[in-house]
């Protein structure tokens, strides 16, 4: 089903056809989705891989459980990191041995972009400027603050942090930040709020052009927007997995670097689980081969080891396919509120260009808060974003056609019936 | 059963009398302990909580699978950081408000170093040296290695990290480290590999009389010996939850600041868990109040909430029965060790004054690699480190004084009849 097909998607019927003739459809059963729920927040936390609980099981009762402190060999704990980093690396475009799957996308940034700087210092040691965008998810600008505050001054001159807010803010920025130039340049590929895409090939040339390195936050595409970080070029990525690659809640994150950069990357937080020989327990931290060397301490294993069921599923899944009905799902689903809630103060917010977008769509409305909730109380799940956004993640391993049809008609009894208008949806607090 | 009693303990027969009056025997039925195993690697991987299987099943299969992102709020996922770090802090003689479970203790090692340096800079300016053991679990130094390299300079003048052996060279390094002065001083209370415990107290009196900030790794402390941060008037502290708490392997760490401090702490990982709003997507940080500004990243939950359970069952048991258990056991097995295999050549590594030591005991062996390998062939697991060290961890919430016995006579029977020559004991690798 191409991009294109959509514009005959104008009944329930037909969304329940263009499921049957969908490639990917074989995927919903692989998910433990509760029934009578349409879960379009994948882009939060995605839905639980049916054989999470078993693998789950299988870490508490018998790996910890009954072998004890033998799993960390025999069930291979200590090579988790490296070996679901492998399987995130084919994903993702990476080369192997480049990534490892480890701690949290926000301390994952900082060592990226610790490891970037240090980088640059041999390379264009006057350069103090790290690029970010304004609207990036704030923890991504936390850390660059966070960093950027505790190296303070370095040969005499501190970092500061520069916002961006598209290509051509970027482009000027590059070129014309001043006499120490920009050593960094972060960006989240996909925006949390708005669903928009940087061209990632284009602006990572953009951004070597002027001798800057180039950290990608792969948090909102891995996997559910095919990104080739080396066909880009990018020097490091981080992301999350309990988004789309549906890892479970909070699983561990990953960190990428290119394959022309491993051996010569030096990051700050340089842990026992880092070190080429760990159990040598040697006095001197020596950093591992390859990216190992960005992880720190011991790993929480269950989160870990569950978490690889997600990305083994995502992997079964041809990335071409996948975005082609991710698109497929977020045009039917802007044409069918466009047209069918015409008479509705709903902006929308992601861009209307398919190839500008990643796999979700944001819509703005005055009372965004109350209708979410009004929608969630009808076993419509998406989330809300301030100011006045309604966000709907679409995940092309399980969400369907019909899912987009009756989520629209569950958003239109909602709306026309000014159901929000309940004084139970009109208190803040949590949407969901 | 107080220390002295076991000295009459000198059959099996008294040993399980002992097991019979021992008044946490209740507790070894919390754990899932395979038959015929007897687990002395508590102080690296604790046992399994036999109520983990259902609350790591509750979590993937209800709170993930069925509730979705909802579990955030409803089933309380986001406060699970303060909410355990509440009852760690009870366990280790905290204030409420003082300590949350995340990350790893590498990592906290950063944040803790990184917040006291930090207040350094405001009480003690000019200090740059940051003292340290050398028998340290290697990580603490590696972290700290990381940390000073990537200050660099600070006004002019570089940190650097001064290593002492015992409490006479860190009082001698306090008083003598030159014009600029100790900063902070991280021990880990109980040293991973000889099983001696720093007096907590009066070290950290001495520390604080020198003008500098008392960082604890409490690894092998928390859960098997008495911790009072607030009555040893401590600056920082961390540890992990996955040895004597038996949260899981590599279940979330803890880090703790004492109140006085809390609300000037600076830690550079700021994150948006770590944010005063986290959901008001402000463009800059601003640290939540009290530990809470130690949060980073997105939390890895199914490890964190299967860990609380560990935490629960440590909360029952109390902590002067635990000590006085944890020493009975210790001093049995070093007693039992010397007397019945005294013609071994075994050294003790591990302090002979119960007072000096945490709740495992070490001994060399010339060929402590091939021994250890055999009494795990014989269902007793202890573990290896470099060099030549046997090393027997006791957990008095499992362990028994018939485990005692029972692997005493087994690394007799190892060592009578030499069955460490066997080759398949001789070759190098894992021990378990």
């Amino acid at each position: 089903m191409s991009n294109e097909d959509v514009t005959n998607l104008t009944s329930r019927a037909a969304c329940l056809a263009a499921d049957l003739r969908d490639p990917l459809a074989g995927f919903h059963d692989e998910f433990a989705l509760p029934d009578n729920l349409i879960y379009l927040d994948g882009n939060s936390l995605g839905a639980r891989p049916k054989a999470a609980a078993a693998r789950a099981r299988e870490v508490v009762e018998l790996e910890w459980g009954d072998d004890l402190i033998s799993s960390w060999n025999t069930h291979d704990w200590f090579a988790l990191p490296a070996r679901i980093g492998e399987k995130i690396s084919r994903l993702i475009g990476g080369d192997e041995g480049g990534c490892v799957a480890t701690d949290t996308t926000s301390i994952n940034i900082f060592k990226a972009l610790a490891a970037a700087l240090r980088l640059q210092r041999t390379r264009n040691p006057e350069r103090r400027v790290i690029v970010s965008e304004r609207e990036n998810f704030p923890t991504d600008l936390y850390m660059v603050e966070g960093l950027v505050d505790m190296l303070g001054e370095v040969d005499g001159r501190a970092y500061e942090l520069l916002l961006v807010d598209d290509e051509a803010s970027l482009a000027a920025a590059l070129n014309t930040s001043g006499a120490s130039g920009v050593a960094a340049v972060l960006l989240t590929h996909v925006n949390y709020r708005t669903g928009a895409m940087w061209d990632m090939d284009r602006v990572t040339s953009l951004v070597h052009d002027a001798g800057a390195l180039m950290i990608w936050d792969l948090c909102h595409s891995a996997g559910a927007v095919p990104v080739d970080l080396g066909r880009a070029n990018a020097d490091f990525a981080v992301g999350c997995t309990y988004k789309y690659l549906n890892g479970g809640p909070g699983s561990p994150a990953f960190i990428w670097a290119a394959a022309r950069h491993l051996d010569r990357i030096e990051q700050p937080l340089s842990g026992w689980w880092g070190h080429r020989n760990p159990f040598e327990m040697a006095v001197s931290y020596e950093p591992a081969a390859g990216a190992s060397r960005f992880l720190v301490g011991t790993q929480p294993i269950l989160s870990l080891a569950t978490m690889e069921v997600g990305i083994d599923l995502a992997l079964r899944a041809d990335q071409a396919e996948l975005r082609r009905k991710s698109l497929a799902l977020t045009s039917l689903f802007i044409r069918l509120v466009e047209d069918r809630l015409a008479g509705h103060p709903l902006t929308l917010v992601t861009p209307r260009a398919a190839e500008l977008r990643g796999s979700h769509v944001s819509f703005r409305h005055p009372e965004g808060f109350a209708v979410m909730k009004a929608l969630v109380a009808r076993n419509v799940v998406g989330d809300y974003r301030e100011p006045e956004v309604l966000r709907f993640g679409f995940a092309p391993l399980y969400n369907s056609y019909t899912d987009v049809w009756d989520a629209v008609e569950t958003l239109r009894t909602v709306l026309e019936e000014e159901l929000w208008r309940a004084p139970e949806y009109q208190q803040r607090g949590a949407v969901t």
